[in-house]
């Protein structure tokens, strides 16, 4: 009985946030700013890589910063000129659509671009919740090993493009490539998975170009 | 309204767990088992962590593995000769005391020893839930970044020990050990941190003498 009433709670819970999320993701389309959804566990890279993502491209760069506390990366990004908003969940596990709908709601978009909204490091919850993207890109690491999709099968399976972050690693580890990529394929036959390391600046370029195709045809009505 | 009902719905839920918890340390202190709550981020090297662990312990070790889906490492620890069960949670994000009620009562612990219990990889959820734990052992790790005790401050809170692993990549990264102690500190004053690696093995001695001691005074009735 306690276990249908969890479920229940939890159903209703996640439809609201389905049908807000939709509200979001059009008044973003109408704006024409792509939204983009970065997942990853705690020390994946993921603010490195919006850095690195934001220094290739060619349209207007919108943050929202996703964190259970802190307000770190939020003041890193402002002070590199990178117009950055906050959200702290004090305590909850992921993002949801009516946090990203109210914050949404206070950011004038004055110009077309792309927004990122780093959510809270975490590779289970966040996958559950659709906070109005139009991309989910989720960020993992050589260093946390090649087994994570058999893992956390469901954020690989969500996900419109992965990166694979700090392959400069690579020769001091056993990170098995090949049954990395066969547990991803398995999931999710075709997302594109980009090679990257923060700390050499390699593979953005190419992150940063396919995001801004995204970008155009959001724009083109496509 | 609706804020509320969720609210009144997760603390039940807390309410009746940390009951449950509470149980399953009695019922394995009787049996002189010390339990350990396993938790780390994705790819903190908890399984390895374990088997350095274990490979040094003089007393029996029991190992309950917590993942959303796949047995890996469950497979893998048996063939060692390690006695391990496996929870799937099938899209839950942690384990909690219902889980662990359950699958405690299902092993005959005929030796004393030290039950490990690896939860679902997780910075966020694990900390809030109680499994009837003894000590809760953290790993965390230098690849992860030295801010991690401010952005996931509950897990450094709760910690009863704190691994940071995979020291043998620090010549490779820039890891600020002061900042990532100074971040403990203010969280956890007294915390044990040890420096471990996966891949050379060194600190886990100390590790499983400090946990050796913890199994000793459970057994005197300190």
């Amino acid at each position: 009985m306690h276990d249908i009433k969890k479920i229940d709670v939890m159903e209703g819970v996640l439809d609201e946030n389905d049908h807000i999320a939709e509200h979001v993701r059009n008044h973003m389309t109408h704006h024409n700013v792509l939204v983009v959804n970065e997942m990853g566990a705690p020390g994946a890279g993921k603010t490195t890589t919006l850095k690195n993502i934001i220094r290739h491209l060619d349209t207007k760069p919108y943050v929202i910063e996703g964190d259970i506390e802190s307000d770190i990366d939020t003041k890193n990004l402002n002070e590199l000129g990178i117009e950055t908003h906050q959200i702290n969940t004090h305590g909850a596990c992921h993002l949801d659509a009516p946090l990203i709908e109210h914050m949404t709601g206070h950011i004038a978009f004055e110009e077309p671009g792309v927004l990122f909204i780093e959510n809270i490091g975490n590779l289970v919850c966040p996958a559950e919740f659709s906070i109005g993207e139009h991309i989910m890109m989720l960020i993992c690491t050589v260093t946390e090993g090649s087994d994570k999709p058999y893992k956390y099968p469901l954020a690989f399976e969500k996900a419109d493009v992965i990166l694979l972050n700090k392959v400069d690693l690579i020769p001091y580890l056993d990170f098995d490539e090949e049954f990395f990529m066969k547990g991803i394929r398995a999931l999710n036959k075709d997302v594109p998975v980009f090679k990257v390391s923060g700390k050499t600046g390699e593979g953005f370029e190419e992150v940063a170009q396919w995001l801004q195709n995204k970008a155009n045809e959001l724009s083109c009505g496509e």
